[in-house]
């Protein structure tokens, strides 16, 4: 079948998983489990062969490290999908229920979104992420992940398929893209598929998003910034400006910039610059900045980069407003940071930075899933429609109104025979 | 300034509306509220004119009903924005607060979605409800109103814009777009305009989701189904049916197709047949229905016509199964409505139909914001993303994380010398 016709199945098959029992749906993660650590050599073996290619190709070591599925991401995995059980279900949650009228009762339920679409990066944790999230959730997914881990996507996807087959949900829950031809196929499902996830480069993201009339939840660009206010505590600051940077350079939630209050800028910015130096940071500023402490100067619109490397903007700022000012502006809403001890300059910068997530005193490196306890994330959101930030299960549900009466009918309430009551009912 | 500027600087702007204090925000409303009262005679003076030139255009009277803002409409919207002002903030909720490790606090809070763009049709009433309703969330609005009321248009937007900016609120909180020209404009500024919802005809609707990059709230038809069971109380179903039909054919909200479970269709058929004609409406049907009534017979591929008008297409169906492959097939997923005494039908119904509002033994003509309690609404979504079903308040916010720390890094957590706690603060 071509990529449209199984969308279409999948679509008319979405229903039948969204009206499971949680207990089918942990049932098929706990089988799921299970098979994953029976066929621990079966994946490895096909995991092998994906090095191989890869070696052959000349691909990085820090690459590399990412298309290895070993024994530690395999215990890594299982232990996820035991979180992921341990959760309690996100369907069937009533968030509303109000008596209109004596009764006639309108309730809201969270209920799947329904065929959801991910195209990710080759690294196999990920797909069996993905896969377990869209199924604790009630959704159908579409999995498409990196071909540098072909074969072991291939091996994973099966055994994660057959099991929540054995486990009683529908036939078509599942489906993985192989080619790269299908993402466009798969694009062009705009009357099948409920929601694109994609993940990886930012020109890979934002070709998705401009390709398709299909919702995408997301983000391309992690130009995450840290301002370093009047009243900042200086020793905090630099170990906290280091793994921000640091910890992970290549991850959407490294920090990029730094603002610096002006007030502290002759103190501050020699410590600053010791401890990039020390930690390999190469540190790029205004001509203010590199009037203070040496480094490459930059000009106004390279602060819109995203560096994905070992490398610091650095600005001073007048005050909080100018900081707010030029996060909003050319930030991409993605996470960003004040550090100070003062609680109402924090409090409005936390309030007016238009992100994601906006932090005080905490290395933006922590917008992640895992770290935020929602068991896994299926992507970071910066759309601020539906989900926002780390996007778990509570992100991959929408709702519906149910409205029970007895008969009830609206010209009584036009005609002023009947009037609403509108009574909340307890939760 | 041109709209592109225009929104430009609506976006800067709005983390300025997002942090006043609903005092600020409710004492707007008052003002807006009193203004409208106190320039009764100039809004009614402007409609005159509307209404002038509609009659000389030899517009429906249908039509001119819609376009007149008298004083009982003028009651309602001051009624409108009263409740309003009643309805607690909906900004500032924290939904979720987590202490991921000592001192290290998560918590995911309300807040607006930032600039609005809402494209209404000729109703008055309606650009009063969707400028309040954006201004209590804290939203900046972009407003264009149907040409035919530009004068009533105009006249209420300055009274209510003057007691908005008279109230503190920021000066580029609403803007008003008279000229179609600039929804074209508006179509473009995907980088400031954050949500667009459009109201009107289906083809407006369209072609508002086809050409434009910015996530659009809303729908285009509007395609609502009766399914008549087995086990339906049929004097109930009798008038349900007709209120769901007449009681404002031209609404999304009305009933386009009535399946009728085949068991009963011999008994039931008839009646509904009678029904149908002593209100005026017009019953088109299948095959196997015209063998048992006299009515135009129609197509299956007819069954995706949102009619608008007194018109109802009639087909029989074996059991709830397939109506509800019926409902997701031909239906636009909006509302739907069972009639049953069954429970577990009821409960199957309920859960397979994929559709913002799912009934049971009431009206179709429910759907709607004022209905539910809402105050009152700025659209309803079929969407399965962030917001679903009649759209008020709660679909015009979204959230932040905030995250706070004492010099928290991720470091500490990958190399083992801290680890998560994740518990869970009491809300």
């Amino acid at each position: 079948m071509s990529m449209k016709e199984n969308a279409h199945q999948m679509k008319i098959d979405s229903p039948a998983l969204a009206a499971t029992s949680v207990e089918q749906r942990n049932r098929a993660l706990e089988l799921i489990a299970q098979a994953l650590e029976a066929n621990a050599e079966v994946i490895f073996a096909a995991n092998a062969q994906d090095m191989d290619a890869a070696a052959a190709m000349g691909v990085t070591p820090q690459v590399l490290k990412r298309l290895k599925f070993n024994d530690a991401k395999l215990r890594d995995v299982i232990d996820g999908i035991h979180q992921l059980i341990g959760l309690p279900d996100p369907l069937g949650k009533i968030t509303l229920a109000r008596e209109l009228d004596e009764g006639l009762v309108l309730r809201r339920v969270s209920c799947p979104i329904g065929v959801i679409g991910v195209i990710f990066e080759a690294r196999p944790d990920a797909l069996v992420q993905i896969s377990t999230l869209c199924l604790k959730s009630g959704n159908c997914a579409i999995l498409k992940g990196g071909k540098e881990t072909a074969h072991t996507n291939r091996a994973l996807f099966d055994i994660i398929k057959e099991n929540a087959v054995a486990a009683g949900l529908p036939e078509s829950c599942l489906l993985q893209a192989e080619s790269h031809d299908e993402i466009g196929e798969l694009l062009a499902c705009d009357h099948d598929v409920d929601l694109l996830i994609p993940r990886g480069s930012n020109d890979f993201v934002r070709y998705i998003m401009d390709n398709t009339k299909i919702p995408v939840l997301g983000h391309a660009d992690g130009i995450c910034h840290i301002y370093v206010d009047a009243k900042a505590d200086q020793d905090m600051a630099l170990p906290l400006i280091i793994d921000a940077k640091t910890q992970y350079a290549a991850a959407c939630n490294a920090v990029e910039t730094i603002l610096v209050n002006r007030t502290i800028a002759s103190e501050f910015l020699p410590k600053l610059a010791q401890a990039c130096a020390d930690a390999g940071v190469k540190v790029r500023g205004t001509q203010e900045v590199a009037g203070i402490i040496a480094c490459e100067t930059m000009g106004e619109d390279e602060f819109a980069t995203e560096y994905l490397d070992l490398i610091l903007s650095v600005k001073l700022v007048e005050d909080v407003e100018e900081a707010i000012d030029h996060i909003n502006r050319f930030g991409s809403h993605h996470t960003d940071c004040i550090l100070t001890s003062d609680d109402a300059v924090s409090e409005r910068f936390m309030q007016m930075v238009d992100s994601a997530g906006v932090y005080r005193n905490a290395s933006t490196r922590f917008a992640d899933g895992f770290r935020y306890g929602f068991g896994a994330e299926v992507g970071i959101s910066t759309s601020k429609i539906h989900a926002r930030g780390p996007v778990g299960l509570e992100g991959l549900v929408t709702y519906k109104y149910r409205l029970t009466g007895e008969g009830h009918i609206v010209g009584d309430y036009a005609s002023g025979v009947r009037a609403f009551s509108h009574k909340d009912i307890e939760l």
